[in-house]
C-alpha cells in the first residue's frame, strides 16, 4: 500500500473565513489523493483552536506566524482566503517562503496588485492559481463545450444577473476589506462572459449604486455593466448584494441559447437548459457537488508535474483589469476602452511559469489528517 | 336580439404588413362586442383584394384614397400598421378626418413626431392609444400584480433580452421605415420595465451594434442599455435582431423575483416563473390567447363611453424618449439623463382627453363582416 501512495501537496490554508470553512477545509476530504491539509493561520484563535481540533491539524499560527508556519509544517502551498485587500500581501509573502499560491479570486484590488502578485510568484519559482471554481464545474463546462462545438450558432449576447442580501457589516460591504458587489460577485458574471465567449472586451460602460441603506455606505450595493467584446458581441450583467438570491446566466447566439440556473451557486443543483434548432430546449442537472476539491487536485498535480494551472494567475488578472475599467466607467458615466494589450488568458498560458525553476515538493506521503 | 345588439365601433385597418395580417385582422373575431372591420387601407392592390375577400371587407383603398374611405365606409376609427416610419403622417391624416386613432408602437422615430400627433388627435377631438398588446396579457399583468402586492419585496433590478432573426430585406432592417433592433425590439424591454417599476428612468447609457452582417447595412443589429430608475434601480436590456428566438425578463426584488420566459411573444404560451420567500419557485403558464382583441375591445369601449385609453399616447411618447436617448447615449460613448420632465404616463392620463369635445359616435350596430 504505502509503495503506491502519491505524494501529497501539503497545504496551508490562511484566512479561516466563511469560505474556507464551508468550502475549502472539507474539500481536502475530496483531495486526498495529491493533497492533504497541514497549517492552519488565522488572526482568530478561537477559529484556530476549534478548527484545528476539528480538522486535526497541529500547525496553527496567526497571521504574523506564517513563514514560521510554512517552514515548521512543509507546507507546499497556501490557499489564500483572506480579505480581498490583503491577498497581494499574502500571496508575496508565501511566495518568498517559497510556498506554491492558490489565491481567491478577485486576484487583489488592482491591476498593479495581481501583477506585483505575478512578480512575486515568478521570481521565487513557485506557482500561482486563482480560484476560480466554475472553471471545474460541470453544468458551466456543460455550456462551454456546447458553446464551443457551436451547438447554438456564434454566441451574440451574454446577459447574467447574480444578486443576494449580505448581512450588515459583512466583510464583503467593507471597503477596506476588498468588498462590494462588483468585486464580491460581479466577478463572476465578468469571468463567465469571458469563458463563455473565449474572448476579452474591448469597451465597458457600468453604473454603480452606492450608499442605498446603512450596509452599503462605502461600497457598491449594485453594478451593472455592459461588456463589449469583439466581433460585435455583448455582455450585459448586474452584481447586487441587496437583491434576493438569484444567479442566472445566459447566452444567446445565432442559432439557439443556453440558460445556467442557477449558474454561481455551489451550495445546490445547477441547471443547464440548453435551445437548440430542431431539438427545442433540454434540460442538464447536475448535483450538487464538491467545486472545491478538484481546485485543489489540479493545482497539486501542477505542482507535482510542473505544469501549468489553469485558471492561471492571467485569468485573475484579466477580470481584475476590467473591474477597475468598470469602476472607472460608473465614476465618469462615459465608456472605458480596454486596449487589447493583455497576452490571452485562455486557453492557457501562465506568466508564473516561464524562467526560474520550480520549487521542489519535498513533501512525502503522510496519512491525511482530515480524515 | 337586435334591440340588445351595442353599437360597434367601426375600424379600417391601415398597413397589411406581417402584424396585421397575422394578428390584427383575425382578432376582430374576438372584438364583435363593440369592434368590426369595415376597412382596409394598403399600398399593396393584391393584398388588399385578398385580404378584403377573406375578411368579407368591401370598402378597400390606397393609401392615397385614407379620407375618401374613412368617410365611404363610415370609419369611427383606424388601427395603423404602416411602417414605423409613417405613424406620424397616417396618424395626423386620420385625425384630420376625424377618426380615432389606434396606433402600432414604436408610436413614432422622434418625440417630436409623437407630440404632433398628440396635437392632432387633440385638435381634432379624437382618441389616440398606442397598441401595447402585453397591457392586456395575462402572464405580464400577473407579474405586475405580484410586483406592485410586494410579493418580492422592492424591486431592484430589471433585466431582459429579447431576440429574433429578421429576413435579409425585412423592413425592419430598413431604416428609412423606421426600423432596427431597437425601435423594433428594444421598446418591449423598455417599456416592461416601465410598467413592471412603474417609474420613468432617469440616466441611460447604451452600446448599439450596426453592420455586422448584410441585413444590418444601416440600422442596429442589437442594442444594449443600462436604464437608471428613481430609487436606484437599474434595468439592463438587450435586444438582437440577429440571434435566436429568445425573450425573457426577469425582475429582481428585495426578497424574490419573477421570470417571464417568453415574455413578449404572442404565437405560444406564456410562463411567468414567481421565487418568493418560503414557497421557493411556483410557475403560472398562461396559453396561448388573442392578445390584440382585448386592445380593439378596450379602445371601442373607450371611445363609446367617452373615456381615456390606456396605454395613452403619454405611453407611447414615453418610450421613444428614452429610445432617443439611448441612441445618443450610443452615439456619444456617454450617459444621457433624462429630466422627469414628462407628466407621469401611469397609470392614467391621457393628453388626448383635455379640452375639445371628443368626436360623437355615428356607427350603429351592424352585422361584423369579419364572421
Amino acid at each position: 500500500m504505502a509503495a503506491e501512495e502519491k505524494r501529497r501537496i501539503r497545504y496551508a490554508v490562511i484566512g479561516l473565513g466563511n469560505i474556507a470553512q464551508v468550502a475549502m477545509l472539507p474539500a481536502f476530504e475530496h483531495a486526498k489523493e495529491n493533497s492533504e491539509l497541514v497549517a492552519l493561520v488565522s488572526s482568530d484563535p478561537e477559529k484556530l483552536r476549534e478548527l484545528g481540533r476539528r480538522y486535526g491539524v497541529e500547525h496553527l499560527g496567526s497571521y504574523d506566524d506564517l513563514e514560521r508556519i510554512i517552514e515548521e509544517a512543509r507546507v507546499d502551498a497556501v490557499y489564500i482566503a483572506v480579505p480581498n485587500s490583503l491577498h497581494r500581501t499574502m500571496t508575496e509573502r508565501a511566495a518568498r517562503a517559497c510556498a506554491h499560491v492558490l489565491c481567491e479570486k478577485p486576484m487583489a484590488m488592482t491591476e498593479a496588485d495581481c501583477r506585483a502578485m505575478i512578480d512575486a510568484t515568478r521570481r521565487h519559482g513557485v506557482k500561482l492559481m486563482i480560484a476560480y471554481r466554475l472553471h471545474f464545474e460541470q453544468a458551466n463546462l456543460h455550456a462551454v463545450e456546447r458553446i464551443r462545438g457551436g451547438e447554438i450558432g456564434e454566441p451574440r449576447i451574454f446577459s447574467s444577473v447574480f444578486g443576494h442580501q449580505v448581512r450588515e457589516g459583512d466583510i464583503r460591504t467593507r471597503r477596506d476589506m476588498g468588498g462590494g458587489a462588483l468585486f464580491d460577485m460581479g466577478i463572476y458574471c465578468i469571468n463567465a462572459a469571458r469563458h463563455l465567449f473565449d474572448d476579452e472586451p474591448i469597451e465597458v460602460y457600468a453604473r454603480q449604486i452606492v450608499g442605498t441603506d446603512e450596509r452599503f455606505r462605502d461600497v457598491d450595493e449594485m453594478t451593472s455593466a455592459l461588456m463589449i467584446f469583439p466581433g460585435e458581441r455583448i455582455a450585459q450583467m448586474t452584481a447586487s448584494q441587496g437583491a434576493s438570491d438569484v444567479s442566472e446566466l445566459r447566452v444567446v447566439g445565432t442559432t439557439g441559447h443556453i440558460r445556467l440556473d442557477p449558474a454561481y451557486e455551489y451550495a445546490g443543483d445547477l441547471h443547464a437548459f440548453v435551445t437548440t434548432p430542431g431539438e427545442g430546449e433540454k434540460k442538464h442537472t447536475v448535483s450538487k457537488r464538491d467545486q472545491f476539491a478538484p481546485e485543489l487536485v489540479h493545482f497539486s498535480q501542477c505542482i507535482l508535474d510542473g505544469t501549468d494551472p489553469v485558471p492561471s494567475a492571467l485569468e485573475g488578472l484579466a477580470d481584475v483589469r476590467i473591474m477597475e475599467a468598470i469602476v472607472r466607467a460608473a465614476r465618469t458615466g462615459a465608456k472605458v476602452e480596454l486596449p487589447p494589450a493583455q497576452p490571452p488568458a485562455h486557453p492557457t498560458g501562465d506568466l508564473t511559469q516561464s524562467k526560474p525553476p520550480t520549487k521542489k515538493v519535498e513533501t512525502v506521503n503522510a496519512p491525511s489528517p482530515s480524515k
